[in-house]
């Protein structure tokens, strides 16, 4: 299938059969897209949780906008980005990157300073701004990863970050809890949402030519 | 190809073949990955605004990072955010999808009443802040469906938001420019990130499990 059909396929979600679990091997696909998703300046400025345990999700439904799809999906993916920039974790992404390129440390050098300076005019709050968008290009990534193994999905803004950080201990990570994904198989019965059909805004409403 | 097959197969494009143009039929087939992309309630808060004409083009690299990569592309999507939410905003959406599925109007009133109280507690930083968000779950569908179809793009942050708003004249249509994406057909010998090894974090320090 391909992406346009994955897409087309996929809606939020609304209910889960909390008896059917996400294979090991589909997870780790849809979590690799995530990985891959491209991020500014290559940094990944963000990590993926993955919650499975019951009970942890037992917690984490506090606060929730829909807590019965959460409790009744197959795992959580929480979409952490880092609460800060520093010039120690810029060093250690491209000292990663020129090891793995076989190249000498600094051959970015020029590049690296840029974005120091770039970020040491910013605020912490600036910082966060910027990676938290920075997860939404993995969070779409891994939505469509999970249509293309037909296992679906709902992206969850709804729920209390307090909660969620404070539970998986982010902050201590250097972490702070953007948004969910819950996976699964669907309650096609109790997902009202699946009888409905997908809407859009029209191509001519939603693209401008210029 | 598969969805992560692509996404290895694709970069950010360092250079383009300014004699390669995208043709429209695969350039609407990307514009209809934005147009799928799921986004907060369902509000698509943003348009993609379709850049293919030179002079405009010529206009919007000044203070961007990489000029020459936005000049040689063959179009520059500008994904561009609503600037606030609003109830008329809200509404017109709303009806918008309760036309399309034959259901009486107000049909989600209740949700629509609890966006327009969240809504109506922020201020339009902060409803800016989050319909910037929602574009970059659309430019990372885009990059994918451009990378089904074998068409090089690049992601850029790094461009004059104040420039191209102006150009565009997204102020009047109660927009903000956010990301652009070039698309087009890379020049190899010039694009030195061709050669390069595509790094990301080891799954095993990108994933936290719990």
């Amino acid at each position: 299938m391909s992406l346009l059909e994955n897409l087309n396929w996929r809606h939020a979600v609304k209910a889960y059969d909390p008896n059917r679990k996400v294979s090991e091997q589909d997870l780790n696909s849809i979590l690799e897209a995530a990985r891959l998703a491209p991020t500014s300046s290559g940094l990944q400025p963000f990590r993926v949780i993955v919650v499975e345990n019951q009970e942890l999700k037992e917690k984490m439904v506090k606060g929730a906008l829909n807590p019965e799809v959460m409790r009744d999906s197959s795992h959580v993916l929480v979409f952490a980005a880092w609460d800060e920039y520093s010039a120690e974790k810029i060093d250690a992404v491209y000292d990663y990157h020129t090891d793995v390129r076989e190249l000498p440390r600094g051959r970015f050098g020029s590049y690296t300073d840029l974005l120091k300076q770039l970020y040491g005019a910013q605020t912490p709050a600036e910082h966060f701004a910027h990676t938290a968008r920075q997860t939404y290009i993995a969070l779409g990534l891994a939505m469509a990863q999970a249509a293309e193994l037909k296992i679906d999905s709902t992206p969850a803004e709804g729920f209390s970050n307090d909660v969620v950080d404070e539970i998986l201990g982010l902050q201590e990570l250097g972490l702070k809890s953007v948004t969910l994904l819950y996976l699964g198989y669907r309650d096609a019965e109790k997902d009202w949402l699946s009888t409905m059909k997908k809407v859009r805004l029209p191509m001519e409403e939603f693209i401008i030519r210029k």
